[in-house]
């Protein structure tokens, strides 16, 4: 306890824990202020998707590498699973597609782009690994072609019936959760000399003991579920107050709060010279959410939330994912860097923001 | 004739033959179990494609290099193109235009991935020469822009007149033919040393005397157009026995069937540690479907079938042909292999079979 | 004066500039015929174009590197950009989007493989950078992006209002030039190393004096100017009668007339074994048409032409964009040519161009 208190002293972005309990005053005295409630759930996520990020660490670090490894895989974006839950629970089906949408374009787009600008800034060029960074993106790439694939057929199709994309989306989430395994058992077993481990970069920051580390991952898990009820709820009335769309909402802001903590490490990586680093977390998140999350609320949504969800996306999101993994597959190919095509990158980005933002509510 | 018996008895693969004459038989005596005649025509043409493909080697073989290669070119795909033949002549050309397309697909995605995952599983890592393959992957994602280009027009502009679309498909069958006849120019002439030759795979079989040779290339083909006529006839009723849609047979079915000589050599490649002979294969075969036989069935069937057929083809086939050739760039980029690549790339084959198995007919 | 007539003397395209006064005389005297109008005014941009890249040139050379790098690049598409801002004025809004994607298309596809081939019927293989190239083709796709969004996303979803696509459009156009700007600092500053000077090819001649060399750039601008008036009024009409739709007028006739210039340059570098020259002006045009001259027309036609432009193209022009992209991308990413790659990206540019030709015109 000691330590976690040791820890939070000494961290700036921790210090925003002392939002959490804000919040849960300012829901029970103000249950109608959606804009500040929504304002102080992302200053609440911010922080405790740090902490989950430092304990699953903990306990990777003392299972050995490669229970570790599944661990800090399965549990990286841990955040967004439990903010989409909390979504799915309450039925927010657009809100849930656009995160899942959004997380992957953030990561491929946002995180890439800003290491490489900031990085860039610092170094001349700088290089990275272009062998893992290529199975990377062909990585991200297949992963997402499951869910452009819906949207192509339907959309294509008129006639095709809402059941099939139902059946559809339940057999792409098997093969997903499939290949994610096999991926795993690729990266942690077979050919881990390919991928350079992403949390080497917090070699300085010592693990915590297990029994502090596993209590914090339930706790602050819990609290992350509590906070995202309150986000959830929130978000939208508050967008309206910003001028935001839901389709704003979900792919940008969702996104950018709940891989806020993986965002830090990524560019502190990016800073040090250490692209590897950098690339490593954007794409392996945008791959996981891909192979992992996205499949796992589709088999979820059987379990809780009103009806089942399926794996179809507005055209536009799906375009957007595909412009995404094909720019990190042609900006990684070389393996070499300068700040100018991270502003490139961002740039993309920003134009998927601004689509966004601009864009007419749906009826 | 010895030596074609010989060559019989040494080959598993080839005792299917006994198959063709029960076919017949069983044509004869139960014209209505299609699913039997399904079945017998599907284990009657793989033998069969097996032997044309050597008696086209042999040929090649004593008709010197560039003859010899330009005549492995245009029959490699011979029994692809008398099964779509049948099918053209009978009026399908939904099936038609599918087996062209699973065709292209089957090629790249199924052979690509079951040769790198069969390789992988015995070799940690794989390399290839990643010159010719990008040179082929270049090749084939330019050869289907044309098949690309007639959907993509007329989906976005309802207004557009079918006369249209069939004097471009017209047009672009020239061009495509025309762009056949250079590569063969350059495959085989100007820069032959870009190319491995897919047949020295074959070097331990001794190539047949010339007569038998063209004997057995003659009397293979019209056996294999005899079996295509009761494939094409019993696959549709077979199909609906199976719970199979039209765009599943045609796209998966017909294309396994057609390709299984081809997937064999591919495959022992890969696992002789020759991937180079995978990559050519895999590649060189979906490019000739798209340079070749897709212009060729166009021109014919203005002599053949009821009425003229053009290029324009389903949304969704559209999607996976650009998805499977994009996919095919990025994976043999690097010229280098590990099992998992395989698995991605079978699971994106798995991805479209599964679609295309659970689309409901159109109506 | 006398530097300019020796100029003219000694460059046979510059003989072509006797057109200039015979087709303002028949402007006068045959303001009706205008096949013939629309011939001349061809004949006469071509060399006014050559004019303007010379004496671009010439000032460039005087006002040291960067600032002369920045003159180069901004007024290298000089005469696309008056043809344009013509047909603005004249409230053709299809022309101007029109020749906006044929003048990308036509410098990604048409000049880069008629380089290659041009170069590779010299040189069995050709070299060329490929750290630049790939730099290159990845601004040139990640500035194409912004086109392709408007139309991604409006055809998506039928409700989306004009007014979202307008307001859209000036984003867009304000986030391509702040990119642009950033681009030439890159370029010109502080990562030169990177970009071969797309001049030094012309370093056999010695550039004008600066007072001549503004002289003639104000003066051919203005002729330019003039020229493209009836160029602009005439098309139309000379493609009727030639049969030709507008969209391929648009796309392909004045995208070849207003680059015809710089295709001299680029063919010519490519018969000297100087494949940086010819992909640095194919790649680098292209992606200025795309940060530069669009976004200029989008924010000018607010203060010229009848209403305000935006970036919606048609659907069909989207799509050639994007496989022009793809293909520059994937062609450029090995660093090496040989002549069948650039008859292979012909033939797409020939697909293209029959596809236009063929298409009824829309309602």
């Amino acid at each position: 306890m000691n330590l976690l208190l040791k820890e939070i002293r000494h961290d700036p972005l921790l210090w925003l824990l002392a939002f959490v309990p804000v919040l849960f005053a300012a829901e029970h005295f103000k249950p109608e202020s959606h804009t500040l409630l929504f304002l102080l759930s992302v200053l609440s996520i911010v922080p405790l998707a740090a902490l989950l990020s430092h304990a699953t660490e903990s306990v990777a670090a003392k299972t050995g590498d490669a229970v570790g490894g599944l661990l800090n895989a399965t549990l990286g974006n841990l955040t967004e699973l439990v903010i989409a839950l909390t979504a799915l629970n309450a039925g927010q089906y657009m809100l849930v597609k656009a995160s899942i949408a959004g997380a992957i374009v953030t990561n491929t787009l946002f995180v890439l782009g800003a290491s490489f600008l900031l990085g860039g800034l610092k170094y001349h060029v700088q290089e990275f690994n272009r062998v893992s960074a290529r199975v990377l993106a062909v990585l991200l790439f297949l992963s997402t072609v499951a869910l452009l694939i819906p949207s192509a057929v339907s959309q294509a199709d008129s006639a095709t019936a809402a059941a099939f994309t139902q059946k559809l989306s339940v057999g792409l989430s098997i093969l997903l959760i499939v290949t994610y395994g096999l991926s795993m058992l690729f990266s942690l077993k077979t050919h881990r000399e390919l991928f350079v481990s992403a949390e080497s970069g917090e070699a300085g920051e010592a693990p915590w003991p297990i029994a502090l580390a596993l209590a914090t991952l339930a706790g602050v898990t819990v609290l992350v579920a509590l906070v995202s009820e309150v986000f959830v709820e929130s978000v939208q009335k508050a967008a309206e107050a910003f001028g935001m769309t839901p389709a704003f909402v979900g792919f940008i802001v969702v996104a950018l709060v709940g891989g806020a903590a993986e965002m830090t490490s990524a560019f502190s990586g990016a800073r040090k010279n250490r692209l590897d680093l950098s690339v490593g977390i954007a794409l392996g998140s945008a791959s996981q959410i891909a192979l992992f999350v996205a499949p796992v609320l589709v088999i979820l949504s059987y379990f809780i939330g009103p009806t089942p969800m399926d794996l179809q996306f507005w055209p536009g999101a799906v375009v957007m994912i595909f412009l995404a993994t094909i720019t990190a597959a042609l900006v990684t190919n070389s393996g070499r860097s300068a700040w100018f095509v991270g502003v490139l990158i961002l740039m993309v980005y920003l134009i998927f923001a601004m689509t966004l933002y601009l864009l007419p509510p749906r009826v």
